[in-house]
């Protein structure tokens, strides 16, 4: 036995059970080990087969955990100022929608206070929602622009969701989506909306190096097919990857659309077509399902399921993180509800908050799964088998969390001063 | 100013808004400061109003918090060894549930892990649920039985549940719960069980000096109304007060039954008639919603609030922590699926959740309201206004949780070594 020739790692966990979420099912190995060299996984499998000599710079000794990949959360608008828990207090009285909406409700009210925030506000409104996701386990967060609706404001909300990821232990993706709602000044005039986004916005945070992808609202309360079409193409000259909020309330061909520009994914999807499965299932775009908006706006329409699993389109589980249709910072939440009330397997669940998310953001080749060459990105659950993760809600047994080979304690704050 | 006869209190909660849930509404006082000696509530109001000289040998400063009564999770059956993740996994795989049935799922699987475990075991396995409670804010909590069905083992599960009011910051009130299931030993011989309860295990339970309340499961798949008639005689033959598991499945009349014995509670209570609620209003007993288990079991028939509301009935909330079908240990996920679910406005989950749980366990002049005499429990959060605590999903703002007096820090793990 030549030790000189043996690994010397980073960092070895010994004495847990991984579900590495590749090839089927879990992918489980019941006692195994994970090794970390310069932030990737180094070497993965049982612990009984680990090399003769190896040795590690740090060794952690899991206690019998699982040890799963990091989870990601792909479709999060978790910066913003305000909540609307004024609102959801007025409905659950009896004030109507529309006296909501007289008095500023909706979108707009958190435009408002949003464009109000100054950046050290916005983060700091932000961060305890962001600590309530990494204390499960959450190592890379997708964060949406759209509370801004200008220049400028959109520019602040997507510098404020990079400080995110440089002030927090958590890998954070930005997605541009102007096209979220029209602001008040251009009340009547989405056409030029979308048209100041296409032309002046996007352009401006792209050269400023603050949007990983593009996406839009379509819908009938939102925004046409045709402007999320004129959205789309922006993107593609900026050469970014798109994505869509497409058939949550109605069938607008938006799955197709966003398949079409060989989109990352179709988010929420309760109304999607045969077609829709179809043109996802060839472009390789993953299902986003939101259960959390489901369950907020008590829908009844559940989003094709066993149609995308008969076509092998993945499906991603995400928080949707929002302050009007789904005040949940939670991924385990999700995954909890994806499986209640979507009828999801908790090993649907758990690769929809890993491995599919990760796909969802374009990063499947990164995160995601334990595979050797990926980041080390894991949390680590006091747990009997990976279903626990599905199975209760508001249960947190998270007791380690590793970003890129680092290991924190997943306190509630998770990273906080 | 005499500061002499100035009072010289324990300690002084200043710069918090308190909803102190007496009263109309929250009892909101802005500004407000409360003062604690010997472990009660010794003054409460607004901070400007603090007697003059008034001194503390502790200050805290709430910061800007909102100080609310500790909360009160009222209906729970928490202690209990093994999980059913298993099921809940064959089940979303399409295992029917006739196969699981026959595998020894369901409550028996609970049965036979939790016969099989040590005290100490029972413990541990317990502590993180109770843990997961006790960070946001619970200080008090009931436990049931039910899981044991034979003496010695319903024992051994209060006798758990009195070490967690002992070892963890937490009150801790027991229910004998012995008429839950039959167990396969008394299969086809329900009175003959439910005779053994009355005459053995009660009696000798009660002379131990481990039950608070006696409960029953009134179902077509539980005990008929006779069966749970003669649990109720024997719990009045030792003057313990009654609640039920009324009206969940089917309409059984438990509610008048319970109300009968002027219980302290009727509990679930979906399929509730018009009779029960007058029986109840007439009773003063308490409506304890349980929306984890309409969720988990995905019922669509909801409990008559508007009725109980309109009958004056006082209506709590909590969490039915069980592994079977309320594996939530999370009393602000019930508050929030009340209000999704059941309507309730953010004002009714949290006077759920406090003032009528407290009233559900006897306790109503005790704990549950911020009054001068009361037990200094209380919960601080860093949250806008009341609301938020009814409004987010699967998001802690506890900041502080005061037992008796004494603060604590709501940690991940409250309370664990
Ligand atoms: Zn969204
Ligand atoms: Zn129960």
């Amino acid at each position: 036995m030549n030790d000189s020739a043996a690994p010397a790692w980073d960092a070895l966990w010994r004495h847990v059970h991984l579900a590495t979420m590749a090839g089927e099912g879990y992918g489980a190995i019941e006692h195994g080990a994970v090794a970390v060299k310069d932030g990737r996984i180094a070497w993965v499998g049982a612990e009984s087969a680990l090399p003769a000599g190896a040795r590690a710079a740090r060794e952690h000794d899991g206690a019998g955990a699982w040890l799963t990949p990091g989870l990601v959360d792909c479709h999060t608008h978790i910066v913003y100022a305000g909540n609307r828990s004024d609102e959801f207090e007025a409905r659950l009285n009896g004030v109507p929608y529309e006296e909501i909406a007289r008095r500023g409700g909706g979108i707009v009210s958190t435009m408002r206070a949003t464009r109000a925030a100054t950046p050290a506000e916005l983060l700091a409104a932000s961060r305890p929602r962001v600590a309530s996701l990494l204390a499960e386990g959450v190592t890379t967060l997708e964060i949406k622009s759209g509370y801004g609706l200008d220049t400028a404001n959109e520019a602040k909300m997507l510098r404020v969701a990079r400080e995110v990821g440089r002030t927090l232990p958590v890998r954070v993706c930005t997605t541009f989506l102007g096209a979220h709602a029209v602001p008040p000044e251009f009340q009547g005039r989405p056409d030029d909306f979308i048209a100041l986004m296409c032309d002046e916005t996007l352009p401006a945070l792209a050269a400023a190096g603050l949007v990983d992808a593009v996406d839009a609202f379509c819908e009938n309360i939102g925004f046409t097919p045709a402007q999320t079409e004129r959205m789309f193409q922006a993107a593609a000259a900026h050469k970014l990857p798109v994505k869509l909020h497409a058939e949550q309330l109605s069938d607008q061909g938006g799955a197709a659309l966003v398949a079409r520009f060989k989109g990352l994914s179709a988010d929420h999807l309760e109304c999607l077509s045969a077609e829709g499965v179809a043109a996802m299932a060839a472009a390789g775009t993953v299902a986003v399902l939101l259960p959390g908006a489901f369950y907020f706006l008590r829908e009844t329409r559940l989003p094709p399921v066993q149609a995308l699993r008969d076509a092998g389109v993945p499906m991603a589980v995400s928080t949707d993180c929002n302050p009007g249709t789904s005040p949940m910072p939670s991924l385990l939440a999700a995954m909890n509800m994806a499986c209640t009330f979507f009828r999801l397997t908790p090993q649907e669940a758990l690769a929809g908050a890993t491995r599919h998310a990760a796909a969802a953001l374009g990063r499947a080749g990164e995160i995601g799964t334990l595979e050797v060459g990926k980041r080390a990105d894991f949390a680590l659950w006091a747990i009997d088998r990976p279903a626990d993760l599905g199975y209760a809600m508001g249960f947190n047994p998270c007791r380690q969390v590793v970003n890129a080979g680092v290991a924190r304690e997943p306190r509630q704050g998770g990273g906080l001063p």
